[in-house]
């Protein structure tokens, strides 16, 4: 360190000695003022988002429900970015037009990537005291520029559009897969996981369609094949996607099982967090949808690996998740507002905008009302049509739409798009949001206000609140706890009636055919992959056949063997990540719960009833 | 969400009906392939960090000392870099040389920040066999170009410069904030605060000395009024930024001690981050410096926020940025490596590489040398000649140095320095750092292998190996809990032989002065600023004057009256921060404990001997 102070003093002579020229000095002065800038924009957005917790925090202490707190952050984002544009003074943006050099050839249908600016020889400019060396500058390509007026804002409060794909999103969604819990067929669980799902099939499809003309159609008209072909696509990007994140976990899940590296709690959690977002990465590399890789990945990582982490490293992805998602989603929506007013590549197209309200509001009517018909045919209780009108008025989240129509906004089309996806997420977050209370109580859902889980898992707060508008009106906070073959069960009032069908259950003959893959599906997955990922037992050398003996025995722990069948069987903690029970009897063992966790709320996902 | 679906299909319709232009079309295969290039250069460090963290397992497991932990990330880096620099396939870079249209007015020294390109209107292109509309593109500024070769390799795992300013080095130097224990005088600590504070007055006066040419000097030469505005410049700055960081320190203890936003835990830890990364923007923004801001930010959190804390943010704050300086810190040292190949921006200039080699070692000397036989004028026991030479031989890093040197590549220049400072941090990191374990053997300075402490804390490793090598060999793992007014105090063995002059003990003539100061702060700390910014005793009420009662009573919270004098007065808790020491008695206060942790090392940052 002390070596830093030197190379300053070195850094002192050799500028004393060999000055730069006149242009170099400008230029370090240009670059301290774009690193200005960009810390502000920054600061803009770490000020605003300060400012949005905090008042998220008055919120929750006043027990405001007339704005929803994602609102809040786009509200909050609007009125600064409207500042900035209106008020704030304008970074002047030096430009000037350029031709080719005479005689350049170029044989491509796209701009050149990179242009090669002689400077200041090709151009006449007012002689400085110093001479200027005449040197070779590069620029590289930006995008189509719409309004020639725009640039003017270019720098101000925007971030590159990749940030938001490959940054931001992907620990919203892992964490959403972190947290998500099998098959547990409540209604939260299943609005839950229908939206994240949702946001999956929505990602694939959107990249399917627009493989759709260059790949499979003639003249970009509809064409039987070329449909089949895009279906193809989506199947196949799909399944891709979510085995790359699936593998990942499993290979994450091994790691942890066969080596020490549970010794060194950071290096685990280190690990854990770099093969996670690996499989996000490699997903996109292979130009399937990473969005679906690390959504499976987050179960899988859930599912297994979970049960092989010491229980410092337990703690902290999950903390670490949870408040990466907190900021990143927070982060987005105040994005979303600021750059309605910022962002130069922002194209009105007044039409585009109402057919795209007009075609959303519709798309969700189609989806909804079906949908539940479809459902209530073999479903006791069915869903009410109160119910029904609730899921139509609330749902949409946009962070994921944002991001996908930020990314690419090279054309003028593109533009259009992002325009109108913004508008739709602000106003579905800040009225439908905001609204939602008084759809409540004008719709005669009995609500449960007042309690404390809401202060945990801020995401899908709207979610969350459906939930709450779903629940009968019984006591949430009576719940039994009960013991089945050694492992403990958590049973919600919830589940009390008739929302849980989890497959042991056996269900009714609506719900048969699912009952049957799930139990496929549990007893592949307590018999062969829990105990070949996991410490779980039964080990793999009592469930597989004989003759795989030898490969069973390599692929179980001592940690399996010595494990006695008396003790708890189940080292499955999938319920782990939320539950913070208080209840929870002291023969348990404590690696299955979160380390000093004393606070005595029980968190709405600390649903389990889980069975092996 | 699954508006989501219903937007895609939309967006099939548009695509369907108003098919955008040919060139349109090839921009969105470009712009994929340009995210499918940055997901590849997320994904080369992300397995890079992987290998890293499993290969740092396998020595620790394997307890290899041949190589340092971050020489082997700066070599990983080097092979990879290599193999995408003379393996990979080269992404070829389309460009032309462009030209000022005729008649174009410029008058500044600096190149344009932006280029705009008619296409193809301008370039004679092959046509294709749609029509291609002519629109006007955006180019922007990137640098000077010095080897037209290079930018062939210009978009590969390369990033901007100032993601590593403004992501990677605050949580970085944070972290050491947080983690570093106040006036604790043995000499790991000495050290390790030695060696951050440098890398703060580097930068500043990096800074200081950069503005001495622009703002004091009439023609670069050395000036004795220049000399000393710039020595006031540097005094400004690091006070002025240290005041920033401290501020908001304390701003957020305030918040989190007069609200309750300690209820929503996940609420704090968020404002805590937030506020945290603000100081650094904030001193950014004024023209301060960011790392010092930061720095002092995170010694005030430590010292007064923390203790306001709920016990799950304290919890989360701390593995957080373990975590996050972990994965930066690798990250750089990758980086490091990888950019010696692939970054465009080199220039090597042998001479300059050579003075920097020799000039940095010299400054070294210089440095230990004199300062320890100054210091061994009034220390008892004297810092021994083979210490010295010790510290003569090992500490450097260079995360630093590296982010300070290509945050600013425009002219040949400031290449030329990037690259003399890469070679610097590579050679010893690699060379210094692997040799370290030889040097300790040859310098016959004993050596404490084999505790499990180097498994916490892997950043400043090499200042950690060195603290080893300077514990005089008795065992460590004896250490005294006392009580002394109440408080608990460790002792730990090394600070039983003389190292241990905390102001309290007096000391002898050398440390008197400091011991003075040491105490004044003691006082003003302990009476004014721990009872207005934390829940400590003695509230201000005691404290203050009488004519200032009616303001400390404003400011004393109900905890901090009703705590009773004879339970535990102390509430700092510094050293929780590090401490996980399962031998203290279950009648301290719960919430000053890391909870649940079962782990039963001993952190050597768990020396605490602190007095209030």
């Amino acid at each position: 360190m002390n070596r830093n102070v030197v190379f300053t003093f070195f850094l002192f002579c050799f500028v004393t000695i060999c000055r730069g020229s006149g242009t170099d000095i400008a230029l370090d002065a240009k670059a301290t003022l774009l690193h200005r800038i960009d810390s502000l924009n920054l600061l803009i957005y770490t000020c605003l988002l300060t400012l949005t917790v905090l008042t998220i925090w008055v919120f929750k202490h006043r027990r405001v429900s007339w704005l929803h707190e994602t609102g809040l952050a786009v509200i909050y984002g609007l009125i600064v970015g409207a500042i900035i544009r209106y008020a704030g003074s304008t970074n002047h943006i030096t430009h000037i037009n350029v031709n080719p050099e005479p005689g350049t050839t170029y044989n491509l249908s796209v701009p050149p990537d990179m242009l090669r600016f002689h400077f200041p020889a090709s151009l006449p400019i007012t002689p400085g005291d110093s001479p200027i060396a005449n040197k070779t500058y590069a620029y590289s390509f930006r995008g189509e520029i719409v309004n020639v007026e725009q640039n003017e804002i270019d720098l101000k409060a925007t971030f590159d559009p990749e940030i938001f794909f490959n940054i931001i999103l992907p620990p919203i969604i892992f964490h959403a897969g972190y947290c998500l819990k099998r098959v547990d067929v409540n209604l939260y669980a299943m609005i839950f996981g229908e939206s994240v799902l949702n946001d999956a099939v929505a990602l694939v499809l959107s990249g399917a369609i627009q493989n759709y003309e260059t790949r499979y159609s003639h003249d970009g008209g509809f064409e039987i094949s070329g449909f089949l072909g895009a279906i193809g696509d989506f199947i196949g990007i799909f399944s891709l996607s979510l085995l790359v994140g699936a593998l990942m976990g499993c290979l994450t899940a091994l790691i942890s099982k066969f080596t020490h590296v549970r010794d060194w709690p950071l290096l685990e959690s280190a690990l854990f967090v770099l093969m996670s977002y690996a499989a996000f990465l490699i997903a996109e590399v292979c130009e399937l949808t990473g969005v679906v890789a690390v959504l499976f990945c987050g179960i899988c990582q859930a599912h297994y690996t979970y049960n092989n982490l010491s229980s410092d490293s337990r703690n902290r992805t999950k903390q670490l998740f949870e408040l990466l998602n907190f900021l990143a989603e927070n982060f987005i929506f105040t994005y979303i507002g600021v750059s309605m007013f910022t962002f130069p590549k922002h194209h009105f197209d007044p039409w585009f905008i109402i057919a795209g309200f007009i075609t959303s509001m519709l798309g969700r009517a189609v989806n909804i009302y079906p949908l539940s018909f479809l459902l209530n045919l073999g479903r006791k209780p069915p869903i009410p049509v109160n119910f029904q009108h609730m899921l139509f008025f609330s749902g949409l989240r946009g962070a994921m739409s944002f991001a996908l129509a930020i990314r690419n906004t090279v054309s003028e089309a593109r533009q259009a798009m992002l325009t109108t996806t913004s508008m739709i997420v602000i106003a579905t977050v800040v009225l439908q949001g905001g609204a939602a209370t008084h759809a409540l109580d004008y719709l005669r859902i009995p609500t449960g206000q007042g309690s404390n889980e809401e202060s945990e898992a801020l995401p899908y707060r709207d979610v969350r609140s459906l939930y709450h508008a779903t629940d009968t009106g019984e006591s949430r906070s009576r719940m039994i706890v009960r013991w089945s073959n050694g492992a403990k069960e958590v049973i919600m009032p919830w589940q009390l009636n008739g929302y849980d069908d989890t497959p042991r259950g056996g269900g009714d003959a609506g719900g048969g055919q699912k009952a049957r893959l799930a139990r496929v599906w549990g007893a592949l997955d307590s018999r062969l992959l829990k105990p070949l990922l996991t410490h779980a037992r039964p080990p793999l050398t009592e469930t597989l056949p004989a003759f795989m003996r030898p490969v069973a025995r390599l692929l179980t722990t001592t940690h399996q063997y010595t494990q006695g069948d008396n003790t708890l069987r189940r080292t499955d903690s999938d319920s782990d990540l939320c539950i913070d029970d208080p209840q929870i009897p002291s023969s348990i063992d404590p690696q299955q719960l979160w380390p000093g966790l004393v606070d005595t709320r029980i968190s709405v996902e600390g649903i389990t009833g889980s069975n092996i």
